[in-house]
């Protein structure tokens, strides 16, 4: 199954990302040797996906450890800042640099070598993922009918994860045991993380999709056919409020008005008990010349406003269950799991 | 209230047409000299909106009567044909093709010239249209709340008529009124009403008019002050069903969610009695080119398939009211309206 690979270790000191913001036209790979040039790629979406962010996030604090041992630590606590800065809605950011710190801290404290250590860490929280991406694969496949069609929003595969991805690893396993779904795949607007990223690494992968534009997700599981739904999320609050890329929430609302399963998939390190409901996520809002146009071209005249809030909230009610590497919740449940 | 003029006659024989693929960034008018050429721009979306397809239909049936008399009838007859296949799902343009047909077949069983009295039939069609957006917009205006925001989509303005709009028409009798609420205006993929059309319109007519993509839609009406949903229809089925834009139903259900007033208007020539309900509507199906990229660029890769529908069918459960120029009616009382 040659699935991408979206980010690597550079030889010496440096990370390898695929330039996201690039497909499915050009396959291109930059290679990143600071902090700097990390955090700058995490907020220009070349790398996204809550998941793959967190390990970049990883790679890139790793990066700061690099070079005189004097200050390494000093180095790293700048770097897990800066990097922290660069996204406020995903959850597993925050989770995997304070990891990092909390790891460069007792590792300073122990009078060791920061470098080989940190990207040992890193290493092991992009190791994790792909497991629990994997064991994320298993739970979701036993939920998809046979012989059915399932519908994604956004793109929360190989190209947002460290591993086979979190909506899209049922598919994956699946194709491995040679009964792949058909996937539809929504555009989503305003970045088409559906129609650039999802069709693409769908195609690659011999996954028959098919693509429409975000407003024909409701007639298009009135149609029927379609056995569930299967969404990644930023972050999860106690509640059970899922916070994910924007259009999340109306493909919730159309799934419960035609009685289509509605699963979120994602790591457990997306849980953030500290978050009572949905209402305390803060929502990225992104430029909002996102909004009136695409590539260059304008689509709205000049002067208009726009608003670009990346993600939304789909209430606890509205999900049929919650897919993690510890098992498949219900969204009231969610914070109990992580205990 | 500086309204654009997206049709008009020209001197000799012929039709003047706003090209409207090409807005917001030229604005540029076509001179239509033959029923094919008006056939081609509505089938193109040149012109669009069921309103003003009808009353293109119209003035192009009038063009064939031009010239030798001997004939007129037949060469009608064809124009009728030719257009009215053009587009299946907007029943004004049957109603207006019909209505042309059967006074070309009076006109010509009195032995009277056919030519003068067709055109001044589609001008006729055209002014009924403004009174009856005159007319919705006063309607309407009485269902908007005071200093609100109001959502829209696609565009049912002064661009999709003969008048000053439908949606969009309480908007403007507000503004002549000192008192124009701001206008959320949903981009509508795949070909960009919204942003292109509606945020011109109402820019351009001083009114605040605010760009968001279609997965915006339900995060917006969570968000709250927005008093009220109008959207346009391309037909209502006898049981108060309407088919309209796509993403029109999403924005439906999420209306519904959020407590919030969804209305149709629509003059009564949009009313089919013949269609029971929204499952009897055919619903147009469109290149597969404009959901896999936007004005040449390619958004999806090579190979990858796509839906295209061009409308969406809301059921009457979720429409407040259908305001028309007889009155603001019940979902359910729409056929009696016209009987």
């Amino acid at each position: 199954m040659p699935l991408p690979n979206p980010i690597g270790w550079l030889d010496g000191a440096g990370i390898r990302l695929l330039d996201q913001t690039l497909l499915p036209e050009r396959e291109v790979y930059l290679e990143l040797r600071s902090v700097e040039a990390v955090a700058e790629a995490i907020r220009t979406l070349r790398v996204r996906g809550a998941p793959l962010i967190g390990i970049a996030a990883a790679m890139g604090a790793a990066l700061a450890a690099d070079g005189d041992e004097d200050g390494a630590l000093d180095r790293v606590r700048r770097a897990v800042q800066l990097l922290g800065a660069t996204r406020p809605t995903a959850v597993n950011l925050h989770w995997a640099l304070r990891r990092m710190e909390q790891r460069a801290q007792t590792v300073a404290q122990q009078g060791r070598a920061l470098a080989p250590a940190l990207r040992a860490e890193a290493q092991a929280i992009w190791d994790e993922d792909r497991a629990m991406c994997a064991r994320i694969g298993q739970l979701g496949a036993a939920l998809v009918p046979e012989n059915t069609t399932v519908m994604t929003v956004c793109n929360a595969g190989s190209l947002a994860t460290g591993g086979m991805g979190t909506a899209l690893a049922p598919v994956y396993t699946l194709l491995e045991a040679g009964r792949a779904p058909k996937v539809i795949a929504p555009e989503t607007r305003p970045l088409l993380q559906g129609s650039r990223l999802t069709a693409w690494e769908l195609t690659r992968a011999g996954v028959e999709c098919t693509v429409i534009t975000d407003n024909m997700v409701a007639s298009r599981l009135r149609l029927g056919g379609v056995g569930c739904v299967l969404v990644g999320a930023d972050r999860i609050a106690a509640n059970g409020d899922v916070a994910n890329k924007i259009g999340t929430y109306p493909l919730a609302l159309a799934a419960r008005a035609h009685g289509v399963p509605f699963y979120v998939l994602a790591p457990t390190s997306t849980i953030d008990p500290a978050t009572p409901d949905g209402a305390g996520i803060p929502i990225e809002e992104r430029s909002a010349d996102e909004v009136t146009g695409w590539r260059g071209a304008r689509s709205a005249p000049e002067g208009v406003g726009a608003w670009n809030p990346a993600f939304d909230v789909t209430p606890a009610h509205l999900i049929t269950a919650i897919v993690t590497d510890r098992g498949v919740l219900a969204p009231r449940d969610v914070a109990r799991a992580i205990d």
